[in-house]
């Protein structure tokens, strides 16, 4: 992995001085191409060993380049605020929007990599994250998000006499940290790490450059002629024909061989009397009002996802919910069509940013499943975005799962007939008017499509971790009582779980 | 000031019902034409003292409303990055967009009332965070935010039995924290300043409602009424006619009497010599990264402004400076118009939101002076509204400065002449052709009216808090050295005072 970075790459003054004027002009063109053609964001991660001219190299591309549309970020150890996130959140906070370069220095393969070596993280856990980093880089290209990443490599030897002349000089002896030291003594296993983590995630969407760091010119112009290559060809590739998208093969479906699907195989008829209702809500909301206040509620939090079709009830099931709740610990987000800054980005985006820290809960009205939903049936996105969404949602849950996050998922099942009562319901009360809009009607004629892609998405990401509840709401009182239930015996179990395993896993 | 909120009123049971039942259709109906409507963001302030239900009229009210469309937000000391940013910040980051509602439980008021109770800061210093926030509030109204202002409060009698009620039995008695003992302690002075503070600040623009919050039922339907009031009235209010931005009279303006004005009697004539410039180029960029390096740095941040007409070189200059700066220490924001996010906040909201936390510096490519600038040229705005604006900049730079904010703030000016020269070397080179447009040679045809309002910004907003320095920049390599070394002094003077006075103000 790091021969050809050992072999003491060196560039003299007069081919530096030729060479950083000629990519200087190129680079600063190819940035103006990307701004223009804004089909992708661009992040480059800047990593390696100390004292291998990070730094420095992300200095002279700032300088090359315009500093307007780049964004550089240093990731240091976690803050306060990041340890009450999944791990990946800080990160999703900086994304660069399309036509932007982001200048990650330090990044998701950091801490893996010390947690691994320094820290005992085990060899499987280590895995776990460098397989969950592939899956996650997979995603942003798919976004259109091109990620380039740059390790900066020093030998053992190189490594040793450049602390050592740092060290004698005492004008330059306070550079050498602490921290420096220790990651020397522990070089060799750092560079077995970094050579595994390297390996397995140098995947095809994202290779790695490796860059002998031991020469300064040598260094930085290895890392712009790599960038302008990247740009380039990036900015060089055709727009996807629109033909495309048709040739991936869909999902199989195992709707049409026997009749009726999951959908229409609920129970619709299920209803339950006011009298009874008024009890029940009263008690299950006095419960969850408890089981929120819980101090073991800390180490937690909580994410509700509502789903279902126009008019299955969604707003006034949440509102029985926020009812029992303290409105400081919760937020609803209602989920429409993308705004401005939220196209610019990968489609998961604007989720990460309403992740509840620990001890808080955020109620989704509509969520990310709009991709595999409302995405689809309209033609918002090619059949391959909403092919892989399934998987790359999954993978998502299972993140916020591991990071303390309990996921609570709602499919609001009503019928066609119940659907166009409310319909007419709506249209003939006054203030209930505003609630019904063309959009619905319109939507209500693709029923079909929908109920086909509802299935679809429950059957392919309804996990082990983060199930979906059908619930059949043709009757309003007995779904709201349904969903507090389920809610309450869900939430309930997730504490006893801290009870029982420590603040761990979901 | 609260002697109506202590004469004990009390609902009855029946009343409430009749009441609540009657408020909540009216509000919700209230809060989706506001949503509708879309002129108006709507923030309510819940202040007041412990135990007088300000948790419990917070969860009413999104009880009554749809909470998909309220943000609560509670406000406890401040965390280790707030206290890295100027003290409004935070609140800042929270501000509801244009037709919805944040609640704002714990404000802008907790922190001046408690610190001059409790934390013994001066009576005067008590009155200048008043004096700012009256500005603040008038600010937020004029850009179409309504401000609702809520004060529950208690009788010493009322708080002393209530609390004696809760600590008498053993299932509330942990309700009562040590620092509602406290409180309790300094009831009378806390009544003192509150009734100060609300005096102050209880402007024609954002009136203060005191509520009497010994009875939960009459707390809750009188903050619900007389929200459903203001929200009527906001929303009944008609458009600004089209006429009355001309009825505001303009600034007075010295440009006709004699002639030639601030910008046309600049001298640019000087310049420097190539071989001049790269030797003080490299002694100006030596001096400024000492600087930025500077462990005093720690207590200030930096927020460059540069302003100009097109193709006065604010780019160019910008990266003279960012060449001698880490890459991780700067960002440089280039601003463009308004997007969506953004045009739904008040117009600082999006400068507010890169202010640069301590040890950091932003670049401003173009700045809130666009307000003053394009945008009062271009009719954006309307007269009152950059009328106002000077005001409220200088106020904001005060701010800014008082947290340790170094603002230094740049015209580069150029002659009418020059610009020419500029845009057809522009247009004749090709990789610069991007850099002029059809807008350039429209805005150059207004010269006279740019001339104008840059001539009255500098005179409104040049103060000693932030001056403006203005750089004659036909000569663009005598502008950089003149930026560069203007930059090195303020810099180098805003440190030693660091040394001098510790970390205080700037």
């Amino acid at each position: 992995m790091f021969e050809s970075a050992e072999i003491g790459h060196q560039v003299d003054k007069k081919r530096w001085k030729e060479e950083s004027a000629r990519l200087r002009p190129a680079l600063l063109d190819a940035q103006y191409r990307l701004l223009k053609d804004g089909r992708s964001a661009v992040v480059i991660l800047v990593n390696g060993v100390d004292g291998a001219g990070r730094g420095e190299t992300v200095n002279i591309l700032n300088e090359w380049m315009d500093p307007r549309h780049i964004r550089t970020e240093a990731f240091g150890p976690m803050t306060e605020q990041d340890r009450l996130h999944p791990e990946m959140w800080r990160f999703w906070q900086v994304l660069p929007p399309k036509g932007h370069i982001g200048m990650l220095f330090g990044s998701w393969y950091t801490d893996p990599i010390l947690a691994h070596v320094q820290d005992g993280e085990s060899h499987d856990r280590f895995a776990h994250r460098l397989e969950r980093i592939r899956q996650f880089e997979r995603m942003l290209v798919a976004e259109g998000v091109v990620v380039v990443k740059l390790w900066f490599h020093l030998s053992k030897k190189a490594a040793r006499s450049r602390m050592k002349a740092l060290e004698s000089d005492p004008r330059t002896a306070w550079r050498v940290t602490e921290q420096e030291r220790q990651h020397l003594k522990l070089y060799d296993d750092m560079v077995r790490v970094a050579d595994e983590a390297l390996r397995k995630t140098s995947i095809g969407e994202a290779p790695w450059l490796v860059i002998d760091g031991s020469d300064p010119s040598y260094r930085c112009l290895a890392a712009g002629q790599h960038l302008l290559d990247v740009l380039k060809r990036t900015l060089d590739r055709p727009n996807a024909p629109a033909g495309t998208a048709e040739q991936v093969p869909e999902v199989p479906s195992t709707l049409a061989i026997d009749g009726p699907g999951l959908l229409a195989t609920q129970d619709y008829t299920r209803q339950i009397k006011r009298k009874h209702y008024e009890e029940a809500l009263e008690e299950l909301q006095g419960r969850l009002a408890l089981l929120s206040r819980d101090p073991r509620m800390r180490h937690r939090s909580l994410a509700l996802v509502f789903e279902g079709m126009d008019a299955a009830g969604k707003g006034s099931t949440i509102r029985r919910i926020t009812q029992a709740l303290d409105a400081r610990f919760y937020r609803v987000v209602p989920v429409a069509a993308p705004n401005e800054n939220e196209r610019a980005q990968p489609y998961l985006w604007r989720f990460w940013r309403y992740i509840p820290a620990h001890g808080k809960a955020v109620i989704f009205d509509r969520s990310w499943y709009g991709r595999v939903l409302v995405e689809r049936v309209e033609g918002y996105c090619t059949t391959q975005d909403w092919m892989r969404a399934y998987g790359e949602i999954n993978e998502y849950e299972e993140e916020l799962s591991e990071a303390g996050v309990l996921i609570v998922k709602f499919w609001l099942a009503i019928t066609p007939d119940e659907q166009l009562r409310r319909f007419r319901a709506r249209e003939s009360t006054p203030h209930k008017t505003y609630k019904i809009t063309e959009d619905d009607w319109r939507n209500r004629e693709k029923w079909p499509l929908y109920e086909r892609a509802v299935e679809q998405m429950i059957d392919r990401t309804s996990t082990q971790v983060s199930p979906w509840h059908i619930v059949a709401s043709d009757d309003k009182l007995w779904s709201r009582i349904e969903v507090l239930r389920h809610l309450c015996d869900r939430l309930e179990s997730a504490l006893d779980q801290v009870s029982r395993r420590g603040a761990g896993k979901a």
